[in-house]
């Protein structure tokens, strides 16, 4: 049994989920920019935890007051960027403050259309999945990791499942057309770590890039297994985007159980499903480049998985 | 204080929740249907509750089934159809159903581009909100009140507060340019309770035209009240749609509030707010025609409001 | 069709979830008081909805000040007495308010044992049931109805289930041995309409035995259908209580499937379940007394069913 | 820019919430387990994500089987035990299984009482808060991490917060009275990897007393800042058990906001608090001994932070 004295180890704090809408409204046409910010700092916060001294302590109610400042200050170029800046300035100020974790999670909004045309002022929430992205500060060095959750994907048919292990523990039919669905989570790596390289990136457009590859990939591999799927989804992110270092995928697979309609005198050729909740299978990988080092401390505190 | 035997009073069960999923393969582009379906009878069940004698008591689970197997039989014109479809089974084979409550959720779903155009069979959640529908029967009468929830709008502009008393209990300041927000429930009684008719309606379409209409109303409203919002929202879809007896609006007012960045020395001229969670406004208002008697018992158990 | 003008029917307004803990410190022994406070106003407000004309909108922002300056002007006798003051405040003091509703949910704590005593001020949430009212006032009318929700219950053995109908549609084995489990949701209504008499009940005793009638008669019939279970709970609590009018009773059927083991070459005699969510049987019922009149009116926007 | 070929990296995958009830029964006092139990497995599996290849997918589906198979074969000492039974099963049957990770969560229930005495076979949950457990293989070596979320703890006295730093960007106020809320997420690693010594342990009563010690903490500390109380919880852990390694914590500041009563003519002495939602402070540490060196890899996947 470990036997010494009794210490702190890792830790951070901040100001969790400051909802922040910012308007845009230089033109007509206003702009609307939906987070959830979390900032989080870490470095030497021994004598607060010990001894209750909060010398060092920046508040966290100021570090909320930060956030909202900064997006009139600075106004918030992409997520990523907002997130760096604040950073930045965490690390600037406070001698004592080594890094930090800041975190925001962005909600899509579309305009109304009025006559058909799109409303300059009038927007609806659009879509069930959230942007993400955690950027942390390790010193010099900074991470951005970014992503995407809750984005709910079903293909009707061009699924197969066979081949697995049949033994005592085995009840499932292999199946050559069942429905796949799941709810995308992912996260990319950026491979920069520098601050002007990373300024220089234009994230929205990487994110509606990744996006829209990863919608594809899920669409148009004729898949034998959502393990397969999900590689393919990283495969072709990390082929397309030599700025993404690795992609970590978290899948749920959410059971669609063709229903047993033959008690009341019917078949069901492939028509009737029941949506199942739980249990649900789980599929969790990684995709990277071959001789690439893992960057662990990266991934800190990104939920996820190891 | 009362002082009679103690005995059943209004009741009704079923089965809750059905998650059916109903795929379209007749032709190479599938088309989905995704349900979420209670099914609850009425009727003299005296006996099972208070003697436990179940010879009347249609299983749930049979419940359910039929909830299914009719998805196969007879498939899902719209929700609305299939409720009624549903409805008119239950009170046609069992004499002492007497009536029932049919509901279902419907989810959104979008194709996915590959190559830029819409994938045959790969779909992707589109949307926060959900279609309800409720159906109810009491013998020959058939109420069908169809509605959506979690529909979340917002105006960046347009919206002014002023005018209200004021007295011991107010601070709250006149505004003449704030944020308005809200997340639309909306639920609608079509004016036909007689099989045949409502049959002929085209809910989908119906629907459709009332959303857009309800969101162009939030929209192109220069706002001084959200009650005088949600009028419009109503008035608009009475006036388009005859066949709409009476609507019912349920908003929270999502309160955006400027943050005062003085002490950091900055203005914020409607630029940064806070998103708040609670408390939060609350407004509830029927839209109807005048002279029209209400039909209380057509939205009793839909989840709503007085 | 329909075809008079377009007016305003049925409307309230306020604010909704309004947290409010207060703390008795009158004594070492801190008591606290945890509410969520929801506060609707009902009277003629036609001209803010059709002309956005505010000079009777008591705004939702004043509304949730008093609901917090009372806390401290007037403390919290019950959630139940604390409802019947605000609501008589705002009938007394604007003529044009006619009515209204007010509700309260209310969250149990229980004090942190240290050295195997109750602290004087810490406490720890115990219970994942949450107290329950509204409140509503039509003119001199009061009706108070309470409740409890998410009241999560389980019987291990004895429930049977069997003597259903059986047809195409049946496929669910009878039982003489299965788990009842279930949520409850609990109604209500409190006969007294007058203030005086109200104020001279004490709710907090009421609740408590009400909550305990409840559970035995859940755990101490031998049960031949929920609907038996059901009607029980409330007749015995009707029985106690004179002063209870009627009871309302809303319990999801917590389907617990006994998992078939053969294919693994186990038996399985009531041991292993499955808990399920969905789909879940749902049993609503009222149990009322006999040749008493209904009180639509009190139900009225009652979170339940018809 | 990284430039290697395309690789799987870490990965793993299984069955997600299998929602388990045992019920024992063999004396006349039934005694209920309730488990949320996910199982995942790690090893080669690059064959399936690159080419689809299934042969070693040991499917969710038989990982699903053997956790209700084990919980009648087995039984369920402890969530503990029962997943390392389970994880052992696995390494042991299939060769290319290298490891995994085997998650519990708990839900705990008491008697209900009958005429003040506990029934036999009825029970109601209690408690807002889980029990929870994450075991993880990698080849011989074990890691158990137990844990508890959701307990919902507060102090209306005995916290102070002042003393932090001045700038800018500071306009929170000091006080040396505040109510201290938190809702507790607590992890603590046990030291022992082997089989053997694991097996040993009896994990309910650590659980017990680990829980005790934490809320006993929370409540006796003189708190001058919720990292203090935090540090505290995790020093007496550590102190009473030497087979406890480490210890994180993460813990929202559940702010409660004194309100200001003063525009009403009131005061408000420390009695009337505004509970807020969001943004919460956030404090999360681990509390570990002197010169015990790290052990990422059995907190990788556990839900936490860095």
């Amino acid at each position: 049994m470990a036997s010494g004295d009794i210490v702190l180890g890792t830790n951070q704090y901040g100001k969790a989920e400051c909802r922040l809408v910012r308007v845009d409204r230089d033109r007509p046409e206003h702009r609307i920019t939906d987070l959830n910010v979390t900032a989080q700092l870490r470095g030497d916060f021994t004598a607060c935890h010990v001894d209750g001294d909060n010398s060092r302590v920046v508040a966290t109610d100021s570090q909320k007051n930060t956030v909202y400042a900064f997006a009139r200050q600075h106004g918030v170029r992409t997520p990523e960027h907002f997130l760096m800046t604040l950073g930045a300035h965490f690390l600037d100020t406070y001698p004592w403050v080594e890094g930090g974790r800041w975190e925001a999670e962005t909600y899509a909004w579309g305009r109304i259309e009025v006559d058909g045309a799109p409303h300059d002022h009038s927007f609806v929430r659009t879509g069930t999945e959230v942007r993400t992205c955690v950027v942390q500060k390790d010193g010099p060095a900074t991470w951005v990791v970014s992503g995407l959750r809750d984005c709910v994907v079903l293909k009707s048919t061009g699924s197969e499942f066979h081949g697995f292990p049949r033994d005592r523990w085995t009840t499932l039919a292999e199946t050559d057309d069942r429905i796949m669905a799941t709810s995308v989570t992912a996260w990319w790596r950026y491979a920069p770590t520098g601050q002007d390289e990373l300024e220089a990136l234009d994230f929205d457009a990487l994110f509606a890039d990744v996006r829209a590859t990863l919608l594809e990939a899920f669409a148009d591999l004729h898949s034998l297994a959502l393990q397969q799927t999900l590689f393919e989804m990283g495969r072709r992110v990390l082929e397309r985007h030599g700025v993404v270092a690795e992609l970590k995928l978290s899948c749920p697979n959410k059971h669609h159980f063709l229903v047993d309609l033959e008690p009341f005198g019917l078949d069901n050729p492939g028509e009737v499903f029941l949506a199942a909740d739980r249990p649900y299978g789980l599929i969790q990988a990684t995709i990277t480049r071959e001789g690439q080092p893992e960057v662990p401390q990266a991934w800190a505190s990104v939920p996820g998985f190891a």
